[in-house]
């Protein structure tokens, strides 16, 4: 059971990424679409997952300082450019490549999301708090029809989540207190790092994140504030109709 | 005459206070609901020009390096304790103070802002570019039904406009070339220093932003790219009906 919402939460701060869109199903429709005009053969699933393997350690080197700061179009450009060359995919112009790597500012929300979030926008101030850089998330607000309030990214703070200072600062700019905020995330790693420096924290499960192959953590934590289904039932969750 | 619209812009960034909300009478209508709940007897127009007037010098003081980065919410509250003491006005609480200071985060907008601005979004992506901190417009956008896709503030830079980092600031955040971005201003130095950087400009005429009896620069201005007398003739000029 769902603690009793609570009390004095005045923003929603999204992870996006699994939690507010399927990447999974966008990166293999636009390889497959890319395929299809270019004349390739490859495995567009395995090479999706692949993509988004290759995003937490690419992360993993900026924050212990191994690069320096590079945001996340960067990183997935650098990812894509190791694929190609694993999955022996030749001939691509430079075009192609920066067309198939904004695919990430393309991504399709999950099917409840925009819904959801109409409704959450009613009584909360909603706002993205990602890894992806502030492009792609305009971007992709703008492409999918997200109803943000605020786009705030990891890359105000040069910093990647789980570090700190970036859930700091978004109670910051918003001018809370991190009880305030509540982060809303598919993944339980994002809400225990939240929840460390004092932002409240819902649970959302996304099972069909990483295909239906690969079963998630979809276990109910009491550590977290709201466990929810998806954003209709975080809405009735938090009380909104 | 207005010279051709520039291609290839894709986002426009605009100046808020004077151009996007009418802070002189938002100010002064607050200042009055005040004085009514608290029985007190001030010259709120001269209060709220008094206000603004002390803003810009509060925000050199930080830019020369006289003060270490102050948002725009503290410099308020420096500014309206100083005036508060100056008008004679006492017996305000804590609690008082931070309400009325916050009515820069409830400024109404001009009467054809909010139209022009969804008409426009159809074409452009449309991002704040303001002295005011992210909180207050955050805040602004959610009561007024401002419908922007992206909030930009100087204070993501640590730098106030008219400095030049602020507006390359937002290119590289919206990933975009200086030249893809347009600055709309009320005020022709937040322009100048915008063009300064490669941005394109649009001057929009207020010419009630500070009261009847004060006469802004009003005329048109080649360096400018584009010149409109509101949001809609701007949309209009943009090619966007």
């Amino acid at each position: 059971m769902t603690p009793p919402t609570p009390a004095g939460v005045h923003a929603l701060a999204f992870d996006v990424f699994g939690t507010v869109v399927d990447w999974r199903s966008s990166i293999i429709r636009e390889g497959r679409r890319l395929g299809d005009a270019r004349h390739l053969q490859v495995d567009w699933a395995r090479l999706a997952d692949s993509w988004r393997a290759g995003y937490g350690p690419a992360m993993d080197r900026v924050r212990k300082g191994e690069m320096p700061w590079t945001n996340i179009d960067r990183l997935h450009h650098m990812i894509l450019d190791r694929l190609l060359e694993e999955f022996g995919v030749r001939g691509l112009s430079d075009e192609d490549k920066d067309q198939f790597n904004r695919a990430w500012h393309r991504l399709t929300p999950w099917p409840d999301a925009v819904a959801g979030l109409t409704r959450l926008r009613r009584r909360f101030l909603l706002a993205t708090l990602s890894n992806g850089n502030v492009a792609l998330l305009v971007n992709m607000a703008k492409h999918a029809g997200l109803p943000w309030d605020c786009i705030l990214s990891a890359e105000l703070a040069r910093r990647y989540k789980p570090d700190p200072e970036v859930y700091r600062m978004a109670a910051e700019l918003l001018g809370l207190r991190p009880e305030q905020v509540m982060m809303v995330a598919a993944h339980k790693g994002d809400l225990r790092a939240a929840a460390a420096v004092g932002l409240r924290t819902a649970f959302v499960t996304r099972p069909l994140e990483f295909g239906p192959d690969r079963k998630p953590d979809l276990a109910p934590d009491p550590a977290f504030d709201v466990f929810a289904t998806d954003f209709l039932d975080l809405a009735a969750k938090l009380g909104v109709r």
